[in-house]
């Protein structure tokens, strides 16, 4: 299989981060033109000027992510909150701001975002990552409702239990404890190789999937489903 | 029926906007204390001022509200869309933050929030607000679940359709374009009296809603429900 | 608090069974003239005579109730299979066909099904009975948006973790086993007293929620909530 | 791009009705040895006599349907009733029960079930049909759960507004009534090609989908989307 998206240019933000090399990878084997972007974004000129150098953009894949911060809702800092949502929730605006108008006016687009299931089930200890993956994912299903009559495709992968050193480091992953809690906690009973992330994001990319639009899709191994 | 809230003491927030003046009226039919606190709330500090100076709470009504502020994806501007969380996201993390030790401490307690169905839908024209208004669910989601083994109940009010002057004023109700609009998407009809959000939200603040906890409850006529 | 359901008639179904008895001892206590049918409704005549005989209604409590009777994919048995839809589905559908239309022409009405929360997570091994639960609580958003617009209120209760001699045995309760259970999947940390189940039937068969519609209510001490 | 399939035995149930041709025809062309069966699958015996006949099948497309017999609630017919369960319900659970088995012992298996949206919002005459939409959507979720751990990856397609001649005849679609209710309704604002379907459905029943189980994936160009 291969070319599925061959000519299409394609802006990956944080490339080197989470899950954006094995998007990378993955969407330049199958044709595409990676425009990498490295580091969290910092500010709507940073983004609006990413946008115009990249010229017509076919796809983004808006890959943001930060160290999640636990921390209990008595014990919460405003540092640490606000980091989340200057990492996650405004750079997946201004991305969308500069870009969508474009891929509207051409009459095509996509944009992948790579989330969290987090905020699907809820989890203790981390309700400032979970508010802020929650916007990222509201966002997402309001305005993608709103680009899907230009043809504009705009997604979520909610995604928990897939491997990458920054949430999963490789010991953590090994430990007994971690299997066992695998076990009881994720039907699949494994945690996904980012490469999977990488195969669902490039099947929201590719022109099979132009009917799903505004979707957040849990992708969790059974951890949480759509209900 | 009389005395429910008999000797709760309850901070009601905004306490003049939106929901606050049905919650604050009906609380206190039944028999509750209300601490009122006027206006959007600005800072950390102030909540910690408030919390305070209130006392041990048995209850909060955090009724966060701002003009929705509506904006094509294109055309959001930096001012609204950070109005939207400093208003409605970070004071729902200070109340919390400053409110819910103690009640872990005093092993009782209930956080009732207003937000609203719109994230849970998406609505085309407001994703900066449906993103703030997801970011206060998912906070709920993941608070209320942490909170839960403390016997501290948090829970949130997804509103829409209900009338209130900021979001629904009488001539716009009144007009025949807007109810042709109920009639076809909101199966109940009918927009709700607020007063009808006070009594969920008295459901939700009662002893009688225990094992309710970290819920959403979409409350819009049948415009949304549950899945 | 008393007299919420003055006057009002009420039918409750397997009134002895499941959330029989406390949903009528609290609604007699409420003013409610409790008409009580007992066991599993086993025909559409039978429903037909009932809801004849009981004259105008102004509430149904669809309480159906079986033996979840699990069983792995491989090994589920016709009959059991069988058993869950004719005890859980099929007597829900002829409750509304019988009782929904006269509510309808008089102008109001109050359905209230207990059902479970078992289909909205899925629960390996009880395949079966989450099938037929999950067919009850769509029955019940649709029929609930059907019969909305004539102010015909009907939603469901989707409980888990509540009390009942039929699913959690007193002595499986009280083992550490389940304990540990419990402490790990329900935030709530507990298993929910039935007149809990009572508390939230009340509140959706009153005049206090006539706004929600269709609505699955999850009810489970957050072992699930809305998403 | 070919072969994804290369070398899968792929049962495709009436596959001469609804998104049956498509599957088939798509699954052909990427590789995959199609077994086909005509008609509504009437008993278990006709399911084992299938399954059996088969031999070992890596790949189920549990294409169910029956025209969906709208009625208002107070006019269901107990044929028309009994008809959707006995036409998607108890097959589906016939053909899990007969082929899960030999995937579990063999490691590996795919099932997409082609299921229905329409139970995720509840449409409001055709409480029927979305009631036994929604059994199958929980079955797919608990039963998808359970053969997770055993690399088994079962799951739904939650579909409408996909064109096919029972649902959606050409003269309806081509009415101008139907295009306006497009526009209103369904924000890709068009009815999806049943090649979109077979798309996702290859997508679910290929090794890229592996961390996917137990889900009831959306598919309404945002008619609906999860939440």
């Amino acid at each position: 299989m291969s070319g599925q998206l061959e000519g299409q240019r394609v802006l990956v933000t944080q490339c080197t981060d989470y899950m954006g090399p094995p998007i990378a990878a993955l969407f330049e084997a199958e044709g595409a033109e990676v425009i990498p972007s490295k580091g969290i974004l910092r500010s709507d000129e940073q983004v609006r000027a990413l946008v115009e150098d990249a010229g017509p953009l076919d796809i983004i894949a808006a890959n943001l992510a930060i160290d999640p911060s636990g921390a209990k809702v008595g014990e919460i800092e405003d540092q640490g909150w606000s980091a989340l949502f200057a990492a996650m929730v405004d750079p997946l605006m201004w991305l969308v701001r500069a870009a969508a108008p474009g891929m509207v006016e051409r009459g095509a687009g996509k944009i992948v975002a790579v989330t969290s299931a987090a905020p699907l089930r809820g989890i203790p200890g981390v309700s400032g990552y979970c508010a802020a993956r929650g916007a990222q994912n509201a966002f997402v299903r309001a305005a993608g409702l709103e680009l899907a009559p230009a043809n504009v495709q705009f997604n979520a992968i909610a995604q928990n239990y897939v491997s990458n050193a920054e949430y999963y480091p490789p010991e953590h992953v090994a430990s007994e404890r971690f299997q066992r809690h695998l076990k009881h906690n994720v039907p699949a009973g494994r945690i996904a190789d980012p490469r999977e992330t990488a195969e669902l994001a490039l099947f929201l990319a590719s022109q099979r999937s132009n009917f799903i639009v505004g979707q957040v899709v849990p992708f969790a191994g059974g951890w949480v489903t759509t209900t």
